[in-house]
């Protein structure tokens, strides 16, 4: 039932602008709208203006893929990491749930995404070969694939883990102590430093 | 738990704004931040144009009070509308619900809200005395409460109707009853009590 009214331009405009965002329907969407520019004008030029700034001033970290606005972010320039270990992750909210746990001080690749066959997500969209090239740096001693215990997470897991022990690197999976079916960034800071502690090579 | 991961500037800065939308937490704010980034910039700039375009073009229209580009918006510089008949409206979403019955012809006011008193919205807070001066233009013989059949919005109805009464306007309420197209059997009997109150001769 599309609204036969003429609503303005740029109203218009905002909800289908809005209706972008995951998990937010035309419903939603013209809530939001109504709420910004009827009760908080400054919230929506604050948002229009970081979403300027993330588009122009963000990228993608040359060693880690994580977000960064220099070419090489401060996790993966700090001298104080250990560089033998890197941390496989699917999203930059898992890298803030194990760095949180305070049990790792190795270096991280965020994969930004996981292996969905069912949603046609494969190899090539995760750029596995930018992994494969940044693992092989020659440093790189153990990789931990800390992947979620999804089923898409396991499965990424079981496939990168052949990748990379054919480069003859040692890999491991975060133990079994996380719940299964659960996803990271919802499991408590120290489940996760005792999964780090008890990961087993695979 | 706070992130101690230091997070990029930018990208904090545009997870805090998009927490600024109604029903969004800092997790659904995430994730809406790492989805733009990462599939959809094109969304991310869409959805920042059309904040600076809706916040820099739209105003309240200054008969209606709905979001306008112009001065008056098209629907209240209509000629063909019903200027005699005015139809009090929570929200434009209300009004488009109205309109698209195409049961109505007349003008419309946008309350932008409604009285609730547990929330600390009072009547200046929906500038009243705008509507009392806009429905005392000489022109607006009756006016239709089209509020909300919620505790909020019969409160908001009752309100009006006492105010505009007094300035000598006929004022009705959009009628109760059995919803078009439904069973009796599944209807609440709240509903049913009042349309049979209602009933009218036929
Ligand atoms: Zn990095
Ligand atoms: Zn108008």
């Amino acid at each position: 039932m599309e609204a036969p009214l003429p609503e303005p331009e740029p109203l218009k405009a905002l909800i289908e602008a809005l209706r972008r965002l995951p998990g937010v329907g035309v419903r939603s969407a013209r809530r939001m709208a109504y709420h910004l520019l009827q009760h908080d004008i400054s919230g929506a030029e604050q948002l229009g203006q970081a979403l300027a700034a993330a588009v122009r001033d963000l990228r993608h970290c040359a060693r880690c893929n994580g977000f960064s606005e220099a070419e090489v972010c401060p996790t993966c320039s700090n001298p104080k990491r250990d560089a033998s270990v890197l941390c496989v992750v699917e999203t930059p909210a898992d890298q803030n749930m194990i760095e949180s746990s305070h049990g790792y001080r190795g270096l991280y690749y965020v994969l930004m995404g996981r292996l969905a066959p069912l949603e046609g997500i494969g190899p090539q969209d995760l750029q596995f070969d930018r992994l494969l090239r940044r693992a092989g740096d020659g440093q790189v001693q153990e990789v931990i694939l800390a992947t979620n215990f999804t089923a898409e997470g396991e499965t990424t897991a079981h496939y990168l883990s052949e990748l990379l022990r054919a480069q003859g690197l040692s890999v491991s999976r975060l133990a079994r102590g996380v719940p299964a079916g659960s996803e990271l960034e919802y499991v408590d800071a120290g489940t996760i430093a005792w999964a780090l502690m008890e990961r087993r090579s695979t």
